[in-house]
């Protein structure tokens, strides 16, 4: 199944080099383009990227590229991989130097605090109508070393573009790697931005020593209070319960390995945010989406307590156990009279 | 808030025991009725249950049974906490020495095999209706050890008669063991009872060294086929995202101290189902269930993928890997398109 589509991968992080090996995988010749001159060598020359995939060997037809614009030449699809603050600062260098409209098949989650655009509107919001042709989101439960392993992973592809999903649905497809469709582009990225919430708020109640009924719990209500979020603003409720709601969830907070978990993990133990931070060294994704969840909260009126007491945790000085307790202590009666109230609402 | 009200938990298993003490937190003077003399001086002399909650510390009130009728005797509310293959047997004694009608709450997830019914049916199939006031199901995501140590934990009470199960739900309430209704009494009985299926299947895919990537997709997947079924007999579909769906699909499927999980696992590293049953030395729930859920596809002609190659894999000695592979390689496009079809099907 040799193809002579190029396709060029644009950030050589874990997830960047898991998807490119996807690609080669299916008979593709993948450009993976990365800014560090080094990284790029070790994968030409050794074909490894020890940083990022310990011990896996890459393909053959993977090359690296430092030159962004040699990197682009002739290609109409770029799978855009790198950390969500970093989009338009990289989006700016691509369009410097791209020659042709591209289709931008994005893998991040988020949402962008204060202007709360998704990842697809951001990039849209980003890039000069003549330089996008549409844009396409890959999400699901994946953790890229298991993927750079062949072990069976499924996710979700969605744009307001169907048929660009299908395109990009038979680039990836393979049978350890297994590609969906689901048209709610809305209720993929919402899902697969807010997960880092509830993985945070996991990762407190197994800090502050709760058990798996704590933390079952909490992924089951924070599930409902994304969707009753998402349906309030227009996707389909069914999607929460797919790959890139459910699934992703699942994924991220039952695995020690996520960061969000970990930050959460140091909060139930009582440390402080900053202290966390200072910490980890690293972004923790789920503390911008707290922030722009809570203003998605308010904007549309929707109830999320879940979301309301990791923000009272992380930007009111309020004691992880404190909040836990208030949680448990809601006077709530039916498991989803809200949810059922918001699609009453919709549909009248 | 002391109650003068009568319960009887009729089983001092873990199960049985940590709902006890649940119901002694809230003021009642519970009886726990057992049928081993042993087990039951324990519980009155030393008040605690060693053999099934290791180490705890049972409130006083609580008063150990061992002849039926006495634990009866002036009662209308009992607590039905024994392994579903003894439901029957169980309610026959009783009603032999019962004197009044009874309220039954069950805590036990099943479908019976070749009947076909869910465990209230099978209650109310067995009892005398002049025995039997209404039937309550509590279900959700909690194991006994954590509930036995006053830690966090949700639970859902359903009815044909929701004055009943609301009247459960006071009996229960606490700051740590929150109750929620639904009035989707189909809905929580499947979930409940076929999530063991799944917890069987997620135990193969660990077993074949599979990672997270896999089971997160297994479940979500399961998820979708048991709400499949659940909603064309039925069930309001978001039953499927509550605390019983997905909240306790979780918790069974993430421990290691799942007996479902545990006989999977073995499964997966290549033994026989005569081999695992043997190893056990104990019912397994999930094979009995995926018997039954295999008899109810038929019947309802829904499309369950997991669950047909499970019932492959335990009954018709098709090979783990093989099944698992085969599960991955389906062609399937739309994430949610059956489900979706279902729904309209019903509607119109």
């Amino acid at each position: 199944m040799k193809s002579s589509k190029n396709v060029t991968v644009v950030g050589a992080g874990s997830w960047g080099t898991a998807l490119a090996m996807v690609l080669a995988d299916n008979g593709l010749e993948v450009r993976l383009w990365g800014h560090k001159k080094e990284q790029i060598d070790e994968i030409n020359s050794r074909h490894t990227n020890q940083k990022y995939l310990k011990d896996i060997e890459l393909p053959q037809s993977i090359i690296g590229y430092h030159d962004l614009g040699e990197s682009l030449d002739g290609v109409d699809t770029i799978i855009l991989a790198v950390p969500t603050k970093a989009i338009r600062g990289v989006l700016g260098q691509i369009q410097e130097v791209q020659r042709a409209p591209l289709t931008v098949v994005h893998v991040s989650k988020g949402i962008e605090p204060d202007s709360l655009l998704r990842i697809s509107e951001l990039i849209e919001d980003e890039m000069a109508p003549e330089n996008l042709h549409t844009v396409v989101v890959l999400s699901g439960p994946s953790h890229a070393e298991e993927v750079s392993l062949r072990h069976p992973t499924t996710v979700t592809v969605s744009s307001k573009d169907m048929k660009a999903a299908e395109e990009v649905q038979d680039l990836f497809m393979n049978m350890n790697f297994r590609v969906y469709t689901n048209p709610d582009l809305l209720g993929v990225e919402i899902g697969g931005a807010l997960k880092n919430i509830i993985a945070l708020a996991a990762g407190i109640t197994d800090g502050l020593g709760y058990g798996d009924n704590a933390k079952a719990a909490l992924i089951t209500r924070g599930l409902a209070e994304i969707a009753r979020l998402g349906t309030k603003m227009g996707a389909n409720p069914l999607t929460f319960s797919g790959l890139t709601g459910i699934g992703d969830l699942i994924v991220t907070c039952t695995s020690v390995h996520s960061r969000n978990w970990r930050a959460g993990n140091m909060l139930g133990k009582g440390h402080n945010l900053d202290e966390v931070l200072a910490n980890m060294g690293m972004v923790v994704e789920g503390v911008r989406t707290t922030k722009a969840a809570h203003q998605l909260a308010e904007k549309y009126e929707v109830n999320m307590p879940i979301t309301d007491a990791l923000y009272d945790v992380l930007f009111n000085k309020v004691e992880a156990k404190e909040a836990v307790d208030h949680l448990m202590g809601r006077v709530k009666t039916n498991e989803m009279e809200d949810l059922v109230n918001i699609l009453g609402e919709r549909l009248t």
